[in-house]
Order: structure tokens, then C-alpha cells, then sequence
């Protein structure tokens, strides 16, 4: 074990003075001179063809200093992939949701902006709307775009191995549906952006974002302006889980009303607004058709999976396939065939989401316990049985070089007791478990790479210069301790300079997993190139080789003599007397293999490491109200290694209430045709803290040869772990298997009802 | 000649739009939240005991948040040298100057804050004062500093080859004294800071300065903070002349008032505290003795300079030896005797400035004239005589390698048609000509170094990190086209981001003429390292050596096959592709000789280069009124290679305001004991744009061998120049010679009365 200062250290995040105080500010709370409220006027249909728009009556109201149209806005289509870009950030021929963006205004204050929204006369030609899976399939359905027949978004088909013959080998098969409504991100933070352009045609930036630099090149490519004028600003966010990945309209409209008006222009989201109007989670409906030998080892499975995409594509495409990838890295599987598809529908649009493929994910789960049943092994046999190992290939051939799920699957199940409580729980009672694996990183091609640059004080102080962006997480605090670690620094020796696009070199965000990881390792490479140097003037001045030297407490010793030590300034001074500054560069791109088609067609190393989470609940239902309490849940992940177990903890926990308690519980999105009827907290219910049940959480550490120090993703795999453990455990309490997820108590006493009426499922 | 595409041409300068719309924002505009007024309470006493302070009344009244007095601020003292530390930020023990810092305050507003100072009572117990240098030597004079016996604050005494010989040797020998009172600076911005600690204890602050990273090391060691907390920030600047290098007071100040408080404080000076309490000119008492040869060619000088240094040594001790170290790069001297003095006198305190020691330089111009008056040779021919030229070594032993002196004194002259005029001018017409030469940076030590960091993005836009400030010369400007060139880019490529302590690694700043030297050669350095990178992938793309490839115009192209071109944006992309950042590093350290009592005892190579400049002033004298009306001024310099020639003719032009309009027509500080009678612009005449002659600008070039594409210094050495010009031209138009400057119609009428009166000097 290397005996580190800071690293594995649940040292206090760097953010929490700030944050506690309130002196962090959000993007809602920036205030600039003269500047401007925007609002945006949005679509009351579903689905129309927008015949007029006659903005001159808004325009001549007072206070009003920019209204805009989609004739303002070039015809820059958005959607992640280059294949799926079909949306206008501001659309001219049609709208395709409620809610969609039609029109803008920015004004001197809130009550001009409304009064100037209802001035704006559009004239719509309404059109038919679909609002499922199966309306928008059928044969005469209306079309929402016109290079999409049939409404398929995009459609994935991967087939490895042999399965039919897999099937036909099997001992026992079966198959089951699942599925799950779509669930919203509910960030605490809603979306606001300001936008401000200076006399030289520099836009200045400021919005909740998942990586600085991904908005930054869509707002350059829209703007027609340099990715040097576009200045995404370093500003305190509050929470992303996959909503906050990818440009908005709103950052394009807040931009164009800046520079019509040449003044500052805001824009916050209503609570209402950030539940139609930024990237929610999919719905699914997932058919699993799964064959195992005698020992409930799966030899075979068959899967389709047909998603919701409402009206746009976004980042929609890649979440066909992800919930796949992460099943199929979870769990072993040589004969597979999955079918996927995302199809459009009249409503707002669905993203990447943290917890993704509740209905695919949670279904795999319950279908291993009910083999398990059949076969007469326990839940948590399947689990091990099926487990992926290090050193496995996923049947997508990537490489899984560290693997702990065998050893998060079975410290979580001594942790609660698994083998003691397994068929001896009173009824109503029982425990489940759920595994998952993530990526760390996807193959982003040219913008994949994260670059750190390091400069040194005369004081022997240091600056870190990065990309990575922090969502709450605690990214920052992840930078500051790799820094400080590797060049033998205090954390307030490190100053951080990050998530600002026009400082900082390029990262790909923190969406795909990867800031620790990518931008991690780049961070240490950065310190090591300095550590480098500063180790080759201790040397000369010591009279000792480098490699005999090492950094620590502020002072270069040499290892096995640690008395013979010189200060760390004294050495950056002495450096600058050579004339030398000592300064870092470094550079890290994931080891991938560049697969522009890995949405559809992914095959090869998909991402360089994967974490694995295991998660184990124990629940008790009441049979009067089907409410389910949560008695405790166990959460275990291999994250690789823990540089701050404090901050992983807080990951593994906040993943237990969003994928647990949130998505297994209470979280759906509700809907009336395209409208959602609960876009606020009273009516979508979110867990709150007093609610939260008792979570052990446990860390695995694999020693990543990859990863900074070894880590690796944390946290995401135990949010979704967690969703199917409670739906585990909450079927084990009933003796039933629901089928339709979230586990809310209409299920719950609809299903103790048919149980008591005979109808076991 | 090599044919570049931006360097050598007069383009625009970058910040020209901001500053003509006004958007550019200067430390006074500044508004932060929650910001208080700061104001300071300062000495009506020259020099006093300070015997109790009471600021409990100022403390209670309603809107004053922090009051401070010496006791709050840490005994760390400034001066710019170890050894002549001995300014307290705000005194505890006596005041030395009339306007001296007593305590401060923080309020609500501007009114309360005058009515909070009046309301602290200050016990002075007064002591006697001296005001000029010839008082404060007498043995009983009172002792300002009980560190500095007799008030001597720094004494130098520089002694090359055999002064006595070369007297001996001599064919004509005559001795001058010559004077001048102090000149204040002048800029158009007053001086103001803006200081606000966040949660964590990070100072940002703003303020004009001539080095932002000078500036942060004497608030972190006062602050006792770390450097990377300390975060002096980019601003706009309205000019430095040498009086924003140091830190002052008043940021010292803020910066406690701003932590005591807990909020943003603004301090803003008053006209008058910029004329006081802010660094100004020296006054000086020189006295010159010349021994010369037949042929009128310098074969001894013994000098000996007083300078009143007002009350604390600051800057100041440089002020002693530069003047010398100009004159003696400007002429051939080689027995050479230089005494200098800098006196301590209970007023203001002065500093480096860039129109440096006018009674010595044009002493020495004026002497010269004297001489070839005698000798018969006029003053054209004595400065060529005695000209500096390539190859040379200084006294004080520094190699002078680039040299256009004898260049520029024939291209003025030509220009000037001096050999048509001299003469041959109607009486009460002059002409004359004025020499000299200036460094480019001093022996700075461990701060005397620059690196920039360059990243390029996908587009092939650029990012520029570095130190380097611009107090309005253009230095912003002079980095975007060196980067820009370099790299084969366009202006509007280059993102710039400079003079901001966090996050620019150090730079010596803007204060010892060396930005574009130094900075300029490690902005060139860090583009070439991004620039090999990019080489090497284009050579591979398109299979040519990188020997053979060069960038202009967003491309990389073939040198003999120009057509075979490849764009620099799709080579970065490649890089990326290749998983290959594209950045560069560059650090320049002037070729200096260490020596850190190079200020006593000024040997070996001094500055890695030296400009030289030659202006000559034609002028007419009204005998009625006295007043000089300036026909035409020439003004030549060798700058090495003009990066820009539009931006050095606006430094020749400034020049000749600051150095001949202003400093020898009219600028003088006026004094009543230690009192300024005149520190606002109606009673100290700045010139003003109306009141500019014609001038003429001829840029000399040498190309320096270790200049960025050979620049070196461009401007202050016509500034200085001016100054001796003027004086030679105006003493030609009256054939008298008078000996203290500056010369205003009251000295110029006194001198045409005594010519009439036969009293020739």
C-alpha cells in the first residue's frame, strides 16, 4: 500500500466555505450592469406547423429591447451526433412539443418580458400528435420529422455469439417485460443562463453545465463566432445527473438576445420550464428474453428495448445503447442480441440521464431472481454466479482489465447480513440486490483528451489550469488533492483555475464519468512534468539522484534519509535563479478505440475502465397503504481507489436516494397527451434528506492500472444498482414481481391484492 | 529583410474599440456588491511624532464599517531593496511628509467616510523638518531615519578607468552645475484600488499597475498570505511613467480595510493624493566636469548628483545610478567619475520615472554644446564625436551589441535639415539635438524572468497566457502579433490572457522597459513550441521535412511550393486525432550579469540591450513674453525592429510631450516647506494635445541579435531625449545658456535681461 499525504484521505472539500456561507453564486444570481430579463414564448401544441409570427406590436413596447424569432437564429441544427442533428435552437417551419421555443424577448424587467411575450401574435396550423411508443409506430402515425420514416430516431442492433443456439442449450428460459415512465432530473439548481457579448464580439457565458468546453463549440458553431470568443465561465452548479450535458436552447437564445440588444441578458427557467424544457430522463419498455444452464448461468439473452424520445434527438441516440453497454460490462454474457430503439414523440425532449434504463436494468435484476426461484438459488447466488470478472472481455469486446464486483457483491451481502436474513425475514419484509457497471468515458474523438497546465509562485505556491468542471460532485476538490499530492503540497498550496473556456485547455466534461479518470490523470501528468523538474535542481543541489528523492509536507527529502530535506520554495527559488521557471504541462486521452458509430455499432474498447456497484436493500412494506420503508441499504462500488472516501461517500448516498429512494419509490413524470401535470417538487416527488433511509456505504478498491492513484468512476454505479436493489427487494417482500416500475404503493396494493386474489404473476 | 505578415506593420491596436466606446473599465469604475468607500486620514504635519490615535468616535458612527490604523497593519516594511526597507504601510511610531498615511476607514458612502476621519483623533507631537537637500546634510539637520546617518539614504560612487589622467590628458576642461525641481507624473487615471478577500481569505484586487506580480509579493508578505491567494487582477490602466511600479499605501490599505470590513472596499484618490501620495520625480543638483581633446572627444568626466528623495527610499535608490547608467551607455566615456545622493527630506516621495534626471542629461547635452561652441564644432558634430557605437562596452562593462546612435543622430538631421539651419537661424530661432539610451530591464533576480503559455483550440483559435501588463503602450498588442505571427495567424486568432496574478505565471512587468525584450521573447518562445508541434504533424500529413514548411495565413504551406498548403485548424484536428494536444511553453530570462548591489555598484552586463535615441527640436522664443513656440521636433530611436510602427510613433510622439513640452517647457512641483502648491492640473501644466508641435518620427532599426524579431526598448529614450533637445535648442535661440530646468518664460526672460545687460553665463 503506498502511503499517500492526501489521496484516500477524506480531507474537507475545498467548496465548502463557499457553498456554506452562500458566497458561492449560481448563474441565477449574477447580476451585470444593465442587464437584461429574457424570456422565451413557447409552444401551446404539441405538434403545428407555424404559420406567422408578427413580433411588432412586442417590439414597440417599452422597456422591450430585443425580440427574436427563429429568422434571427442561422439554421444550426443540435443533436450530438452528426447523423442526429435535427433540431433549431429556435424552430421556423414547425413545432413538435409543448412547450417547444418559438420566440424571445429581452427587456429591462420580468413584468415587461411577459407583458411582451403576449404581444407576440403567432399564428399555428395545428397538426395530429403522437404521445407513445406505440402511436407514433403505427403505419399511418403522424411524421414528426421527415427524415425519420416511421418516427425511429435511431435503431441499434448488436448481435454477439450465437443466440439461438445459446437458447437451445439453455436448461431454462424465460421471458418478461418491464417497464418504466420517464423520470425528471429535478436539479436543485434550475437553468438560468447570462449571456453578455463586449464591443470586441466576445460572448461571456454563464450557465450550469456538465463541461465548459462541449457548450462552447455549439454555441461557436451557431454563433459563427471563434471557440476563442466564446467564454463559458466558471460559475457554481447545482447538480447535473446527465441534464446539464449539452448545449440549450436557451444558451443560444440568451446569447442572440444579448447581442440584439447589445445589453447583458438573463434567462432563469421557471420551476415548470426546467421540467419541460431541458433534457429529462427516457420512458422504456424493455422485453428480456433470458436462457441459463442448469447452474443459472446465462447462456442466452434476447432484448429489446423501445424508448421514448420525445421530439429531438440530443444526446437521445446514445441512450439506446448505454443501458446495454452497462448491463452487458455488469454481468457475464457470451450469446446476446440486443435490439434497441428510440422513437419520436410529440414531447419534450429525453437526454442521458444518471440513473438510465430503469425498466431494462431493474428487469434484468428481477428476472435473475425469478430463475434464481425457479432454480432454487438465492439472489445473491445469481449475482455471483453471473458476475463479471477482471480480465473478462464484454461480449462488445471491451477489455475489462479491474473488476471488484465479485467483492462489492459479497462485502455488501456480509455487511447486511444477506445470508442470515435471505428466507427468514417476517412478511412483508425482504431484501434485494441490484449490480451495475459504468463507463468512464465514451469515445469522443477529437474532443476525448483532457490537458492540465501548472505554474509554480516563488513561494512555492501552485496554480492547477484545467478543464474540468465540477456539477456538485466535488471535481475541484478531486484536482486540488491529485496536485497537492504529487507535488508534496498542503491543499491550500493549490489554486484552481477551472471550467472557464477561455483559460483553461480542453476536457470532455464531466458527463461521460470520466473528470476523474481523463482529467485526472491529466491533472497528475501536469504536476508530474513539474515535480520532474523541481526533483532535478533538489538533486543537483543534495547531491542525490531524483529517484531517490520524493515531495511531501512542502519539502523534497530523500526517501530512505527523510531528515535530509529542503524546502519546496527554496527549490522553486532556486530554480528561478537558474533561470528556470518550473511549470507543468500534461496531457491525458483515454485509451478507446476511436468508433465514430459506437451508438449503434459498438464494438472494441468502448471506454478505457468500468466501474462495478453492488447495492443491497432490506425493506418492509406496510400491506395497509403500500408504503415501502426503507430499513437500510447497503451500497457497495469498486470505484478503483478512493482519493477522497468523504466525497465518494457522499456519491454513494446521494446515488441511493436518486436511484433507490427517487426511482425505484416515487419519481415518474405524469402526463396529460403531451403536457406534463407535475413539473413541480409538490407534485413530483423527489426523496428530501429526513426521508433517507440508514446507508452503509462500502468502498472496493481495484488499483486501476489505469487510473489516477487507481480510481475510477464513483458513485454511478451504485445509483443504478440502487434502483434495482430496492425493486428486488420490494418484489422479495411481496412475493410478487411487478413489472412497471417506479415500485409506488397503487402497484404495491394492487399486487398484494391479486396475490391474495390467486393471481400470482 | 524577412517578410513577415504582421510584425512590422502598423495595425490596429487591440484594444482600440474598448477604450474609444468606453467600455473599457479602469480601477475607478469598478462596482463590486456591498462595496464600501475607503478613504484615508493623512499627516498635516512634514515630519511629527505620532503620540495616541483615538478612532473609537469614527468607530461609532452609524455606516462605518472598519477603521485602521499602523497597529492593524503587520511591521513589514517596503522598499525595493532588502536594504532599504523602511517604509511602514501606515507609520506607528512618526509621520515624515505632509500627506503621509495616519489610519483609514471604511463606510457606507463618501460622506461618511470624511466625517468618520475627522472624527479620529491623532496626538502629533510636531518635529523640526527639512525640505531641500542642502538643509538636511547640515550636521544638526533632524534625523528623518535613525537608520540613514546625516539623511543619507543611498550614496554611490562609481569610479572607471583614471579620471585624474584623463583630465591631465585633456585639451579643454570645463565644469557645469546644472538643476532641477521635482515633476510629477501625471497620468491621466488617479490612482484607485479596489480589494475584496472571498470566504476562503483570496484576495482579488485591482489597481493601476506596471507589474501585477511586483505588486502581489509585497501584499502577500504583508498580508502574511500565501502568492496564489493573492490576485492582482488585469485592468485597465491610464498610464504608469515609472509611478505605478511599486505597491502603495493605499493597496496595503484597501486590502485591510477590505478583510477588517469583510466587504469590497474602494479607495479612489483625489487629484491631489495622486500628486502626493503617490510616487513622483526626484529634484536634482548636478554638477558636471568634462575634460576633452582636441577634437572635442570626452577623455574625462567627474560627476557628482544630489537627488531629494522625500521621505522613504521606495524605488528611489535606482533613481541614484540610472541617469548615469543612460548617459554613460548614451557617450563614449571611458575615465569616469559618477557621485550620486539621494537624500532624505520630510516630503513626498519619489520614485522612477520615465523622463529620468533632466538637470544631469541635460547637463551633459547642454555641456557638450558648451564645449563645441569653444572648440568649434557644433553640436551635431559633438554628439557624433562622442556617440555610442556597436561593439562597444560601457564603463560599467555591459556590451552594447545592437547600437543605432550614430543612425538615429544622422537621420534626425537630416530630417531636421540641421546642417542647412545651424546657424543660419534669425535671432531668438534655435536648434539643438539631445541624446540618450535606455535599458531594457535591470538585474531583477528571481523576478526577472517571463513565460507565457499558449493553447491552441480545435478551430485553430489560440489562447496566450502571460505576465505581461499594458499601462497603455500597447503591450497587449505587441504579444497578439508576435503570437499571431508566429503562428501564421490572424490578430482576431489570438485570445489573450495577461497581467492577472492567478492565473499568468511571472513576469518582471512593464516598469524597466523590458516587456516587449523579455515578455516578447517568452510570448515568441511558447508560440515556436506549439508551432514545432504543429510542424511536425503537418510534415508527416503532407510529407515534407518541417524545414520546409512555414505558417502564414491560417495555413501551413511548402516554402518553395507555396500552393501546397494544408489549413492550421485541420492540423490541429489531426493532432487531437492523434490524441495530441496542441500547446506550447516559453520562458525568457534576460542575459544579465546577477548582482544584486547593481544599483552601488553597477558592473558587468546590466541589460541585455539598450536603445538609443536622438530627437532634435527646432523652436522660436518670443523675447516679449519668454514663451517658446516649437517649430518642428525630430525624433529618432533605435528600437531594434518596430513590432509595430504606428504604436512606437504614438511612444516617440508621448515622448516628446512628456519629456520636451511638458518637462522642459513647463513641469515643476511648486512648494511652500513640504506642502504642494500646485498638484491639480490647472496649476501644474501638463501639456495638452492642441499645444503638440509638429514631429517627425523616424524609427531606427538594428535588429538586435536578442530582441523578439529583433525589438528592443521603443519610446523612452526620445522621452529623455525631448528634454535634452528642447534645452539645446532653446539655450541655441537665446545663445545663453541657462542651468536649471525646466525652462519657463520667467528664467527665459531673466536670461535674455542679463544677456542684455552684457551678464553672459
Amino acid at each position: 500500500m503506498v502511503d499517500y499525504a492526501l489521496i484516500g484521505k477524506g480531507i474537507r472539500r475545498v467548496d465548502t466555505t463557499a457553498k456554506a456561507t452562500g458566497e458561492a453564486l449560481f448563474s441565477a444570481d449574477l447580476k451585470l450592469p444593465r442587464m437584461l430579463v429574457g424570456k422565451i414564448l413557447r409552444s401551446p401544441y404539441a405538434h403545428a406547423r407555424i404559420v406567422h409570427i408578427d413580433t411588432s406590436k412586442a417590439e414597440r413596447l417599452p422597456g422591450v429591447k430585443a425580440v427574436i424569432t427563429g429568422k434571427d437564429v442561422p439554421d444550426e441544427r443540435w443533436g450530438v451526433f452528426r447523423y442526429t442533428q435535427d433540431q433549431r435552437f429556435l424552430p421556423v417551419d414547425k413545432v413538435r412539443y409543448v412547450g417547444e421555443e418559438v420566440a424571445a424577448v429581452a427587456a429591462v424587467d420580468e413584468d415587461t418580458a411577459i407583458e411582451a411575450l403576449k404581444l407576440i401574435d403567432v399564428e399555428y396550423e395545428e397538426l395530429p400528435a403522437v404521445f407513445d411508443i406505440e402511436s407514433a409506430l403505427k403505419p399511418d402515425a403522424p411524421l414528426i420529422h421527415d427524415a425519420y420514416p416511421g418516427n425511429i430516431n435511431i435503431s441499434v442492433d448488436i448481435n454477439v455469439g450465437d443466440v439461438e443456439k445459446g437458447f437451445l442449450e439453455s436448461f431454462y428460459i424465460r421471458e418478461d417485460a418491464f417497464e418504466a415512465p420517464e423520470d425528471s432530473y429535478f436539479q436543485g439548481e434550475p437553468y438560468a443562463v447570462v449571456a453578455h457579448f463586449d464591443s470586441s464580439g466576445n460572448l461571456e457565458i454563464w450557465m450550469p453545465n456538465a463541461g465548459p468546453h462541449l457548450k462552447a463549440k455549439p454555441l461557436s458553431n451557431v454563433l459563427k463566432i471563434p471557440l476563442n470568443k466564446v467564454r463559458v465561465r466558471k460559475i457554481t452548479i447545482g447538480g447535473a445527473f446527465g441534464g446539464r450535458s449539452e448545449i440549450s436552447p436557451a444558451d443560444v437564445i440568451c446569447a442572440f438576445l444579448a447581442k440584439k440588444s447589445a445589453r447583458p441578458v438573463k434567462i432563469v427557467y421557471s420551476r415548470e420550464e426546467n421540467s419541460i424544457a431541458t433534457r429529462q430522463a427516457h420512458s422504456m419498455k424493455a422485453t428480456i428474453k433470458t436462457g441459463v444452464d442448469r447452474e443459472g448461468r446465462v447462456l442466452a439473452r434476447d432484448i429489446t428495448c423501445y424508448m421514448d424520445g420525445g421530439a429531438y434527438s440530443s444526446t437521445g441516440p446514445i441512450a439506446v445503447s448505454v443501458p446495454f453497454l452497462c448491463m452487458e460490462q455488469a454481468y457475464r454474457m457470451d450469446n446476446v442480441r440486443y435490439r434497441g430503439y428510440r422513437i419520436f414523440t410529440n414531447k419534450p425532449i429525453r437526454g442521458m440521464f444518471r440513473v438510465h434504463g430503469r425498466a431494462f436494468a431493474c428487469g434484468i435484476d428481477l428476472q435473475l431472481d425469478l430463475i434464481g426461484k425457479e432454480l432454487g438459488f438465492d439472489p445473491l447466488e445469481m449475482r455471483l454466479k453471473n458476475a463479471r470478472r477482471p480480465g473478462d472481455y464484454t461480449p462488445t469486446k471491451s477489455k475489462v482489465v479491474s473488476c471488484g464486483m465479485v467483492e462489492a457483491i459479497e462485502r455488501a451481502a456480509e455487511k447486511a447480513r444477506w445470508r442470515e436474513k435471505w428466507d427468514r425475514l417476517p412478511p412483508y419484509h425482504g431484501i434485494g440486490i441490484g449490480c451495475n457497471s459504468v463507463q468512464t468515458g465514451f469515445p469522443m474523438g477529437i474532443r476525448g483528451g483532457s490537458q492540465a497546465f501548472i505554474k509554480f509562485n516563488e513561494d512555492g505556491g501552485v496554480t492547477v489550469i484545467t478543464g474540468i468542471v465540477d456539477n456538485g460532485q466535488g471535481n475541484d476538490n478531486m484536482i486540488v488533492q491529485i496536485a497537492a499530492e504529487e507535488l508534496g503540497l498542503k491543499v491550500e498550496d493549490i489554486q484552481l483555475i477551472n471550467a472557464d473556456t477561455e483559460v483553461t485547455p480542453s476536457d470532455p466534461g464531466s458527463y461521460s464519468m470520466c473528470e476523474t479518470f481523463v482529467g485526472g490523470n491529466a491533472v497528475r501528468l501536469a504536476a508530474q512534468d513539474a515535480k520532474r523538474k523541481l526533483l532535478k535542481i533538489a538533486s543537483e543541489a543534495m547531491k542525490v539522484e531524483p529517484e531517490r528523492l520524493a515531495m511531501r509536507d512542502r519539502k523534497i527529502y530523500v526517501i530512505d534519509r527523510p531528515q535530509e530535506a529542503i524546502s519546496i520554495s527554496r527549490v522553486v527559488r532556486m530554480a528561478l535563479s537558474r533561470r528556470e521557471n518550473i511549470s507543468g504541462e500534461g496531457s491525458y486521452w483515454p485509451k478507446v478505440d476511436s468508433n465514430r458509430e459506437w451508438v449503434t455499432n459498438p464494438f472494441g474498447q468502448l471506454s478505457e475502465t468500468f466501474s462495478f456497484g453492488a447495492v443491497i436493500a432490506e425493506v418492509k412494506i406496510d400491506p395497509e397503504t403500500g408504503k415501502v420503508d426503507v430499513l437500510e441499504v447497503t451500497a457497495a462500488q469498486d470505484v478503483g481507489y478512493a482519493i477522497n472516501p468523504k466525497v465518494i461517500e457522499g456519491q454513494f448516498e446521494g446515488g441511493v436516494a436518486m436511484g433507490g429512494q427517487g426511482g425505484m419509490l416515487s419519481e415518474k413524470v405524469l402526463w396529460y397527451g403531451g403536457r406534463v401535470l407535475n413539473p413541480d417538487q409538490l407534485d413530483y416527488m423527489v426523496p428530501i434528506a429526513p426521508g433517507m433511509p440508514k446507508i452503509n456505504d462500502i468502498i472496493v478498491e481495484t488499483n486501476d492500472p489505469g487510473g489516477p492513484y487507481g480510481a475510477k468512476e464513483a458513485g454511478m454505479s451504485v445509483a443504478m444498482s440502487a434502483a434495482q436493489a430496492y425493486a428486488s427487494a420490494i418484489c422479495n417482500a411481496l412475493g410478487v414481481y411487478i413489472h412497471e416500475f417506479p415500485l409506488t404503493p397503487d402497484k404495491i396494493l394492487k399486487a398484494i391484492k391479486e396475490k391474495e386474489e390467486g393471481k400470482n404473476r
